[in-house]
């Protein structure tokens, strides 16, 4: 890859950029008092995020958190955020997190103005962007200015690897991560070097907190000692950390190579079967549509598993659709099925027996160790009837089993046929490789 | 299956065979006494096995030891038994199990004389032969004139379902078993409910001696309390006797069907792939063959399920040739080869990474969990020349490593091609199917 330097001063905002996010902020929080004020409710804005940090990249959102009284019950207080977020934003677009909150343009900045309730460390917290805040002021108070820009180098080496954020698409590092990483050993390439020689889990804090979670990484939160600030950090996101650092340390981490990935290769090379199983794409937040798109391939690969296709990989992109591809070995059921009847020593074993004693079958009933079986033949039905059949009989969860009927089931070669999810498919590489959209904005909490 | 006692009416010898038997022991009894004076041999001959118990089936072997004095070293009492078995059976034939001994007809009635040392109950064994007179001796005392024919019955109903004999191809329930079985349940119809309701494991006796026992069945031997005489019996026949008792008792047990057995289907029906490894057959006893066949066979297996191949199911049949037939469910290798590197916390996941990023591959390398794989394209070789190849590394055993050059491999199915492992393949049953031939004499222990 590039220097880590030179991509900072690529990617660092410039002054003219720092000076115009000022002047936003300045304007959001006039606008916001000012309303406060005329409507007589007790809330203040504040900075949050990485602005407010100073660990910021080039073209960042600004987020600015609306902080209420606690006296203000939750239906109340999200009304009047979003009355406020209105207010302030003229073509503002309403969103749901944890709460509804608005985004919108100033200077073509993008803003979110969030509702949150006013929170001291150690209280109990109502709701998770209620940390926010707290987060914001531990990083400020902890963090020198040369610190930022060690933030910064971090948060574009994962990006660079494609293991940054913490949305439930990427399953990686948030920025507080980053921030509390380079909090605890110093600088950038201390953090590398931490990764490039880590064996097993990621661990920081106290063993007395963070001996009670099993994630494959654990740091505890400084804001509050029972929470696992990298619970999202898969266990795939933290192994590419530790390989792509010791390669990085070796002068080998490549620029993400076109040649290597993206390519849309000749399936026969493979000798496997490739489909997409594609749905409308429905308009919630992807952190709410990726787990459910997760479980839409689950429940694919288990009725092809059963069905013994054998699945060998799969890939999700969610762009203009739902698309999930999923490689097999099979491209029809196979016709044998060697079905495993009752161990001998249950009775029930005499019923199997005497069932398929009368049934036209391809041999047995047999014993192969304590159990009776019978070979049986079966319709070599096609990958898409199986799944057709299959996902009938499974509930997904409602965004998307209202898109099953419509579901189209295809071969991504066919002349005519493309699927994002077959370049993600064939960019398989050390990296994380992200679908080719820019996704919407995935989540609320740091 | 037929009633049990018509069965014992066939099968039972009867009085005529009863008097040939008795004048060919005297016969050979004198002459091995003869022959001992002459040539001043401390040894008398014993009459062992199933004809000296009373419970012998019809045209059985008989069996005669020349017990020698302990005094004679091993070779020395094998160069006279051998010499004394010439004197008795002129046209006898040597064969040789844990002694050499030999084999011969007298009136028709195949007639084994077996040299062995004399024991006393509890002495240490010199080898396993020299327990059968104490075996002999054991049963006679514990029998009744009633329990022979019980005994007989369920040698009969073992040899119904194909479990009878401990011999290395059977692995099922010898006559010393099946004697101890009655010995201890009383009776024929009180064994068979025995294992009709047997869970887990067969275990007869005292828990202090059956408790350092692995295997499936535990009956320890009267005369030696260190010994578990029902060692060779496996799962799949401890599974069968118990099944088939159950079946026996609800009236169901069929005779053997030729309609659900040994037919020749067509392949295409299971849609898999039928391999014939076929290799000359040695002329040595079976119980020393059917063990290096049985690694033939895994050598085979192993080397296909390397290869993903996929084998499902097996047969050995050892007629002309020793024939060992594979069923798989792939007929090449497959093209795609999923190829699995370190775990990422190695240093060594650095060269892998640096060795394969130099290699035309059809994917990666990336990660998945804690390790770093590639996927590879690989020669879709045939099962043949896979298994050629594989073979050539493997050392199976002198006899059969000599066969591996005239080796054939063929599908069964080809025009002009057969073999009796195919028939053994599709006679699969809840019944143990034994190979068509008459096999020869397996073993000489009891």
């Amino acid at each position: 890859m590039k220097d880590i330097n030179d991509l900072l001063s690529l990617f660092r905002p410039d002054s003219a950029e720092e000076e115009s996010i000022r002047k936003t902020v300045d304007f959001v929080f006039e606008k916001i008092v000012y309303y406060c004020r005329e409507n007589n409710i007790d809330a203040e804005p504040v900075l949050v995020g990485s602005v407010a940090k100073g660990t910021n990249l080039r073209d960042g959102d600004i987020d600015i958190f609306v902080r209420f009284e606690k006296k203000y019950p939750r239906a109340k207080m999200e009304k009047l955020g979003l009355s406020i977020g209105h207010f302030v934003l003229e073509n503002g677009k309403e969103k749901y997190a944890e709460h509804p909150y608005v985004t919108g343009f100033i200077d073509g900045k993008k803003v979110d103005i969030v509702p949150s309730y006013r929170m001291l460390p150690g209280e109990n917290i109502l709701s998770s962007v209620d940390r926010t805040p707290l987060h914001t002021e531990y990083v400020k108070s902890k963090l020198s200015l040369e610190g930022k820009d060690e933030v910064r180098k971090l948060k574009l080496f994962m990006k660079h690897i494609g293991v940054y954020g913490s949305d439930a698409r990427t399953l990686g590092f948030s920025g507080y991560i980053c921030e509390l990483l380079i909090i605890n050993t110093g600088n950038f390439i201390k953090t590398i070097e931490m990764f490039a020689t880590m064996r097993g889990k990621l661990i920081i804090g106290d063993p007395q907190y963070t001996e009670v979670f099993q994630s494959p990484a654990i740091v505890i939160d400084p804001t509050d000692s029972t929470r696992n600030a990298a619970a999202a950090i898969s266990l795939e996101n933290l192994s590419r950390m530790k390989f792509c650092s010791r390669l990085y340390l070796n002068g080998k981490l490549p620029e993400y190579n076109q040649s290597r990935g993206g390519r849309k290769k000749d399936k026969k090379e493979r000798g496997t079967t490739l489909r997409v199983f594609r749905v409308k794409k429905p308009d919630i937040l992807d952190d709410i549509l990726y787990p459910q798109a997760l479980r839409f391939k689950n429940a694919i690969w288990g009725i092809m598993e059963r069905n013994d296709l054998r699945p060998i990989s799969w890939e999700i992109c969610m762009q203009d659709h739902i698309d999930v591809i999923i490689e097999s070995e099979n491209k029809v059921v196979p016709a044998l099925k060697t079905h495993r009847g009752p161990p001998v020593d249950e009775p029930s074993s005499i019923d199997f027996y005497n069932k398929w004693m009368n049934m036209e079958i391809s041999r047995g009933p047999y014993i192969l160790g304590d159990r009776i079986y019978v070979d049986l033949l079966r319709q070599q039905k096609s990958i898409s009837d199986v799944v057709r059949e299959g996902l009938k009989k499974i509930n997904i969860g409602k965004n998307i089993d209202d898109q099953k009927e419509t579901m189209e089931i295809f071969d991504p070669y066919d002349p005519g046929r493309d699927s994002c999810a077959l370049d993600l498919f064939y960019s398989k590489f050390i990296f994380q490789v992200h679908p080719p959209e820019k996704t919407s904005r995935n989540t609320r909490s740091s």
